[in-house]
C-alpha cells in the first residue's frame, strides 16, 4: 500500500493546510487479487490508473468499447478478460441508471467477488437493487455500496487522473448483512487510490450529500430563477457576493435533475426544513436583535464549511493588487510575493466584467498584511489596501 | 476631467472583457467648486482622494477628527474650513444611522450647496430625511441621493483608495423637486472618481439591491444555517459548491443587520417570492422533466450575472494545473501560460483544506483548451484536464 510522505519543502506558497494523519496503529487493508472495473468514464478510469500505480492487476469493461480502448491506452488497466471467477473485486462505475441491473448481474456472474458501485445517491440503488436481487435470488451480501466524492461532472476516460481521488472523501456504506472482510476490501480500494475513507450507512450518506449539496445546489438555483424578474438594469448593481451564491446555479441541469430525482426524499425534507426557517426569518425582519441572531447563526454555519475537516478557519487578511495590462505582469507578480516570503492562505482574483482591469486578492495572516504591502508597493505594484 | 485610455496593448492575461465605451457626444457635467465631504471613513476618504487626483478643492470633516486626520494625510482634502457659503457640494459619508439628520443640517447651513449621501439603502434615508424636513421647515429640493456600489465593509480612511470607485457603478437617485443642474453636479462628483453612473428612484435602487445583493446574502445565510443540523462527520462531504454558496454568510452580522433592516420592506417581498418558488420546487420534485425545467430557469438567471453589464458570458473551458510543493512555482506556472499565448478568461485556486496540493484552474475558450493543456504538460506540469 502506497504512504503519501513530503517529497519537498512547504513553499511559502503552498497554503498552510495540514495533512490528514494516518494512525499509525492502524494496520491498512491490503486488496487480495484482480480487479474488474465496469463503466470506465472518467471515475472508473481514474480508479484504475490510481489502482495501476498501487501495483494492483486491473482489468476494463465497458459497453462502449472505444471507451475501454482509450482507458487502458492511458494506463487504466488490461482489456484482458479473466475467468469470472478469477476476479476478486468488482468496481461499477457505470450511469446511474443502470447501477443496480449492473450489481445483481455481476453478483451473479463473479460468485467469489465482492462488488462495490461508485454512484453518488446510495438509497436509490439499494432500494432498486433489493427489489431485483429478491426477483432474482440473489444474494445482496457481497455488495458494498461505496462514493468517491470528486468530479460529479461526467467527462470521459480521456480526462482520467491517478490523482483524482487522493486525500478527497470516499464514503464506503456497510450494511448489516456485509462480512467485515468485505467492507475492508472495498476501503482498502478507496486507499489504494489515495482516498480518506468515511463510513456510513446508505441513508446517513445521502441525507448528508443532501445537506452539503444538493440543498446548496437548489439554493443557489432559487437565488437566480428569482432575478427572472429583476429588469435588466438592475443586473449592473450585482457583485460578487451574488456570483459567488449562483455559480454553481449553472451547472448542468441534465445531470443535477438526475442527482436530485435519485435522492428527492431526503432533499425534499431539506427544503422543508429550509421552508421553516424561511417564515421564520421573515418574523424576525421587523425586529433588528431577533435578526442578527439569526444571521449569526447562519455565519457560525458557514465558518464550519470554510474550517471543515476539523480545521479552523484561519482569519486572514486580503492584500489586493493591481494586475497591470501588460504582458508577464502575473509572473512578476508572484514572483514579488514569493520573495517576500509571506505565507500565502489563499489566492483569488477578482474581477468586474466593466472594469479594465483585475485585481489579484492576496489572503495572507493579519500580523503580516502590512509588511506584503509595502514591499509590493516597494516593488513597484498597485496595492489596494 | 480625466479619462482613462489604454496605455499599453492588451496582455494575453487580460480578461477579454470590452471596456465601458463612453459616448463621444455627450459633454460630461463638470464641478463648479468647492467640495465639503462629512464623514471620512473608507467611502468618505476615497472619494476625497479621487476628487482631489481630478483637480478638484476637496474639504473634510468628521465627528472623529483623527479620522479627518487621517484621511488628510492621506491625500483626500484639506482640514481648511471655508465659510459655509463656499462649498458648492456637499458629499456625506457618514454611517447610515445620522446620515438623514446629517442631510438636514447641511442642507440648512449651506443654503448653495447642493447636498449629497451615501448611504446604501435609499427609501430608509428618504422617509427619515423627508420627516425631518418638514419638521424644521428645510427645503429639499438641493439633496440628491446616491450610491457608490464598492466596498460595503468600514475600514476607515486608512485603506482609502483614490480607485475605489474605478468602472464601479454609481446610482444617483433623482426624485422630481430635483433641479436637473444640481443633479448633474452629482453625477459630475461620480464620474470625477471613474464610476459608471445608473440613474433610478430611490424605490427602485433599493429594490434592485434586494434582488441582487440583499435576497442573496440572506440565501447564503439560509443555507449555511441550516448546517447547525448535520452531523459534524457530515461535513466531511462538502466540497466547492457549499463553499461558494455560503461564503458571504461569514460576513459581519451588524453590519448586515443594519443593512436589511432599513431595506425591510424590499427584502420581505423578496423573500415572500422565494416562499412562492419554494413551494413550486417542492411540487416539482417528482417529476424529473419538470425539476429540470426550473433547475434551467435558474442555470439562465445565473448566467445573466456571470455575463451582466451587457457582456455575454463567454463559454469556457477549465485547464486544471496541479500547483507543485516547490518555491517560485506559481510564478513560473504563470511565465509558462503566458509563453503558450492563449487567452485567459478567468482564473482560480481550488484547493480542499484536506489535499496537500492546490491547483490553479485557468478558463479559456474550449477551443484552446487542448492547446494549453499540451503545452503546459510539454512543461513539465501536472494538468489535470
Amino acid at each position: 500500500m502506497p504512504r503519501r510522505v513530503a517529497t519537498s519543502d512547504v513553499s511559502t506558497l503552498q497554503p498552510s493546510w495540514k495533512p490528514t494523519v494516518t494512525n499509525p496503529d492502524r494496520v491498512e487493508p491490503t486488496l487480495n487479487g484482480p480487479v474488474l472495473i465496469v463503466g470506465v468514464g472518467l471515475i472508473g478510469a481514474s480508479i484504475g490508473k490510481a489502482l495501476v500505480r498501487a501495483g494492483i492487476d486491473v482489468h476494463l469493461w465497458d459497453i462502449d468499447r472505444s471507451n475501454a480502448l482509450v482507458a487502458a491506452g492511458r494506463g487504466a488497466g488490461s482489456l484482458d478478460d479473466l475467468a469470472d471467477d478469477a476476479y476478486h473485486m468488482i468496481v461499477i462505475a457505470t450511469p446511474p441508471a443502470v447501477v443496480a441491473q449492473t450489481i445483481v448481474d455481476r453478483l451473479t456472474r463473479h460468485p467469489q467477488a465482492v462488488v462495490t458501485d461508485t454512484a453518488s445517491v446510495k438509497g436509490a440503488v439499494l432500494a432498486e437493487l433489493t427489489t431485483l436481487a429478491a426477483g432474482h435470488g440473489v444474494d445482496m451480501s457481497r455488495y458494498v455500496g461505496s462514493h468517491p466524492m470528486a468530479g460529479t461532472q461526467y467527462t470521459g476516460p480521456l480526462t482520467a487522473s491517478s490523482e483524482l481521488f487522493i486525500n478527497r472523501t470516499w464514503v464506503v456504506a456497510p450494511r448489516p448483512d456485509n462480512r467485515h472482510d468485505d467492507v475492508e476490501q472495498v476501503v482498502a480500494v478507496a486507499q489504494a487510490c489515495g482516498a480518506r475513507v468515511v463510513s456510513m450507512d446508505a441513508h446517513e450518506h445521502d441525507r448528508a450529500v443532501a445537506e452539503v449539496s444538493h440543498l446548496p445546489h437548489l439554493m443557489s438555483i432559487l437565488t437566480a430563477a428569482n432575478l427572472r424578474h429583476a429588469r435588466p438594469e438592475h443586473l449592473s448593481l450585482a457583485g460578487s457576493g451574488i456570483r459567488d451564491v449562483t455559480r454553481i446555479a449553472r451547472s448542468q441541469t441534465a445531470m443535477w435533475r438526475q442527482i436530485l430525482s435519485s435522492n428527492r426524499v431526503e432533499v425534499r425534507s431539506q427544503l422543508e426544513a429550509i421552508r421553516d426557517d424561511l417564515d421564520d426569518l421573515l418574523s424576525r425582519l421587523n425586529d433588528s436583535q431577533r435578526l442578527e441572531e439569526f444571521l449569526s447563526v447562519g455565519q457560525a454555519g458557514a465558518r464550519k464549511v470554510a474550517g471543515k475537516h476539523g480545521h479552523q478557519m484561519v482569519e486572514t487578511t486580503a492584500v489586493i493588487v493591481e494586475i497591470p495590462d501588460t504582458p508577464g505582469a502575473l509572473a512578476r507578480l508572484f514572483a514579488d510575493v514569493e520573495a517576500a516570503g509571506v505565507n500565502v492562505e489563499d489566492l483569488s482574483v477578482e474581477h468586474n466584467p466593466a472594469r479594465e482591469v483585475g485585481f489579484l486578492s492576496i489572503d495572507v495572516a493579519p500580523n503580516r498584511a502590512a509588511q506584503l504591502t509595502a514591499l509590493m508597493r516597494d516593488h513597484g505594484w498597485s496595492v489596494r489596501s
